[in-house]
């Protein structure tokens, strides 16, 4: 008398969704609350949930229950069967690396993660380079055995693991149109900036002021603080599932944005992770759509959202509340002007809009060039600084401002940086649209009223989950195709709008 | 090519430890950062997480390898013998009891849990009466099925799952001896102190001093803070395993000691925990030797050495330090005096080493007659006030100071209760031998210096782990056998010295 077999896989994923759920709290832990000298001990945790999480989910017996509920499919509802699609999918994934190769990758990359750390701190990439490499040989392995089972490129394969359904020529169709327009753009946007320079702003920022700032704003957004925490951490990041939700940010006392940006980021995250589904919480269709998407919506917060003129009018009363500043600097079209400066900058993680995307091209080429065997390793320093020359005109003095600045392919995450600009494409094609649909949204904003803005994603974003691909998503949010078309018309407007236009704002 | 029997049943036992310290950090987790709202999706990932635990220690494979490792008993080591016989143990234990009775006793226990706040809130204790009732019924098929396999009776079966090898006959003993000599002992001490009543210690003292005072002495008796964590909960606890550590205390800005005493009372189930050999720290050999040593161990820290003469004299002049104060009433006689009072009182964690062996016998009385059925549930009020009565004089005004004060009962915590008392009394056959053996052991702990005190505890307690029964590493670090003389011969000491002599001191 057992549950028929559907029923059956929901329980196992039920079981594997809480191990997911410990997994993050122990890696969250480990970023935010665990003592220095804790590392090898929770290494051990995360391996062993890790492993065990694979096993459950590769047993044959899975594989049973999937052949028997697909072969009676027909007493299923939609939402049932786009979950047993990416149950599929999860177990697919799983499957068709065998272990071994994944725990020599796992130590792989934590021996050239520790490398990496190293030859950054002493400016030495050839430190690094050994390690790398080895992480390459590997990642490549992979990528061809999952290519394989998936019957995908095997660079295709890597970006499927982040966002479903994203291949190379998505990738390269939106890389084509970015780079027909934005390097004139960035000449453009520079040269209407130094038409107006902004007036520095300079002071201190106690960092529990800046706490009690970014609380206030994230509370406006609807973050609810009894399903989840802000903490700070060297480096901004979200963990969690829905119904415990963790954020953190860094504190810069010298700065008086980044902190709460990089807040707000996090919490366009966990927005949509709080708004996925809660019916299918616990099952794979009620995850999120991959990095893509998650990326367009910490970006559409962060960016569009963040750092808009109606944002700016709600936000620049609460800087003289909480840290007392006053004088012309602090008026609403300076802090805009700042929080939209273009530069054309070497490190990634500090870029604007505009020039972003540059730095996401220039690592894709590498990152599949790596992989093809087409660029030694050896090699990547002068291919990198070509690149940067060649792209925005400036070349890194040392590797730790250029090949050394991220950390992503030392742990093996080959196919993860195309998210980032995925996410701005995606940000702006859903923005088009919400802001047609929600007509009153720059006054909302403009008196920190988020739910016109959060009503639309989670309409058309949030609920739908994994039921479909990230392109069918956008198709029905936006009644178009994924492409760049939305995000140039949008930097265009927003970058060389006339200094008229703006003084009038 | 498989590694032999005993080395992979210890390969499957680290996997379980890396469980254990998950388990054990998804409950501070629960108890000190958690947000409110979290409550369900925890309790998820706990029962997952033990569910595979028990799983993993229950599966067929891991009898076989027990049993081929057993035949080949001549090749291990007599660590590895005692390794062994602790996986045997926790695999005994955890399949004597079906996973259906563990899963209705868990259910049961989490509806009692909130029926008893609740009843504690209205005053009500037949609110609680009838859930208590459910997990009393419960807990006696267990502890009949667990008595059964173990071949114990079956409330010994269920003291061997908290203190491997204590009986029900050694239980006995010590009450038996406890009770002859501690009602009148309690009288005689009530009458030393009221011939000389202290003066009252009054003030506010900031949560934040307090910790920075609790930060200094817990690394003064050597708790690394690389390898752990201080913090507060509403109830003070110790999760964590070695290499990873967390301690918390409540700290209320109106009383100056209980912060610290409940920080230095987890100092020292902590101190053990840290000091289990490092070489089985992932074996089951590598645990504590069950609840009594581990209380013995909290006691010894908190009772014994942090309300004597020679820490008051080393902590005194850290209270004018961190909180300026000063005056007779903080001289150090009158603040030992403070530590040491004696108070027939209602509430077991509110009670002085001698009032509370009685509240233990109380419940240790009670428990077996719930679980014999010669009392009835709805009868326990008036059992637990007359049973107050005999033993303190005093009779409780509502259930709420009376049989509704402990969680253990509604958690299905039976047999349990004993641990504490038998903690007292083997602090104090430890502590006698100790004295012994460190001469100097007064003067370091007036200077703040704990490794004399601390080096004797490794060598003699915290290193052999799960070696032997408490029993036998009781007779190697003292001589004697479990016996409460020590314990009655200090108290007799302490309670009783006449005024001159502490005046002298």
């Amino acid at each position: 008398m057992s549950a028929p077999p559907y029923q059956q896989l929901e329980q196992e994923f039920k079981r594997l969704h809480a191990f997911r759920g410990s997994l993050s709290l122990l890696r969250w832990d480990a970023a935010v609350m665990m003592p220095r000298g804790s590392a090898d001990v929770r290494g051990e945790q995360l391996a062993a949930l890790e492993t065990e999480y694979h096993a459950l989910l590769t047993a044959p017996r899975i594989t049973r229950l999937m052949d028997r509920a697909q072969a009676n499919i027909q007493v299923l509802s939609d939402w049932q069967i786009a979950n047993l699609r990416e149950m599929r999918r999860q177990r697919d994934h799983a499957i068709a690396t065998p272990v071994s190769l994944i725990s020599r990758l796992t130590k792989a990359a934590s021996r050239a993660e520790a490398r990496w750390l190293e030859a950054r701190q002493q400016g030495k990439f050839e430190l690094f380079a050994p390690h790398l490499e080895e992480v390459v040989n590997l990642v490549r392995d992979k990528a061809a055995l999952l290519g394989q089972a998936l019957n995908l490129a095997p660079y295709d394969a890597l970006v499927d693991e982040f966002s479903p359904g994203i291949t190379t020529a998505d990738i390269d169709a939106m890389f084509k149109a970015l780079s027909r327009r934005l390097p004139s753009l960035i000449r453009e946007a520079i040269a209407v900036q130094e038409s107006r320079p902004p007036l520095a702003l300079t002071g201190k920022f106690p960092p529990s002021k800046q706490k009690a700032l970014i609380v206030e704003v994230m509370k406006a957004v609807g973050f609810p603080f009894d399903r989840g925490r802000l903490d700070e951490s060297e480096h901004p990041f979200t963990e969690g599932v829905s119904g415990d939700m963790r954020v953190t940010t860094r504190i810069d006392p010298n700065d008086v944005f980044s902190g709460l940006l990089g807040a707000l980021h996090e919490t366009g995250h966990a927005m949509y992770d709080l708004g996925l589904p809660q019916e299918w919480r616990d099952q794979p269709v009620g995850r999120d759509r991959g990095m893509a998407l998650e990326e367009s919506q910490s970006l559409l917060i962060e960016m569009t959202v963040c750092r808009s003129r109606p944002f700016v009018q709600y936000a620049q009363p609460l800087l003289a509340k909480h840290f007392g500043v006053g004088g012309p600097e602090w008026g609403a079209e300076n802090v805009y002007a700042h929080l939209n400066r273009v530069k054309r900058g070497l490190i990634r993680v500090d870029a604007d809009e505009l020039t972003y995307p540059l730095h996401i091209m220039l690592r894709y080429e590498l990152e599949k060039q790596l992989l093809s065997g087409e660029l030694a390793v050896r090699n990547l320093p002068e291919a990198w600084n070509a690149g940067m020359e060649q792209r925005l005109g400036i070349r890194p003095p040392s590797d730790v401002e250029g090949c050394l600045q991220d950390i992503h392919w030392a742990v093996g995450s080959f196919g993860y940086f195309p998210s980032y600009a995925l996410g701005a494409v995606i940000a702006a094609q859903l923005y088009d649209s919400l802001r047609a649909d929600v007509p009153a949204l720059d006054e909302q904003l403009a008196r920190g009223e988020f739910s016109g803005l959060l009503d639309w994603l989670r309409t058309n974003v949030y609920s739908l989950g994994s039921k479909m691909l990230v392109q069918d998503l956008l198709k029905g949010a936006t009644g178009k195709p994924l492409s760049a078309t939305s995000f140039i018309r949008y930097v265009e407007a927003k970058y060389l709008e006339s200094a008229e236009s703006s003084a009038a704002a």
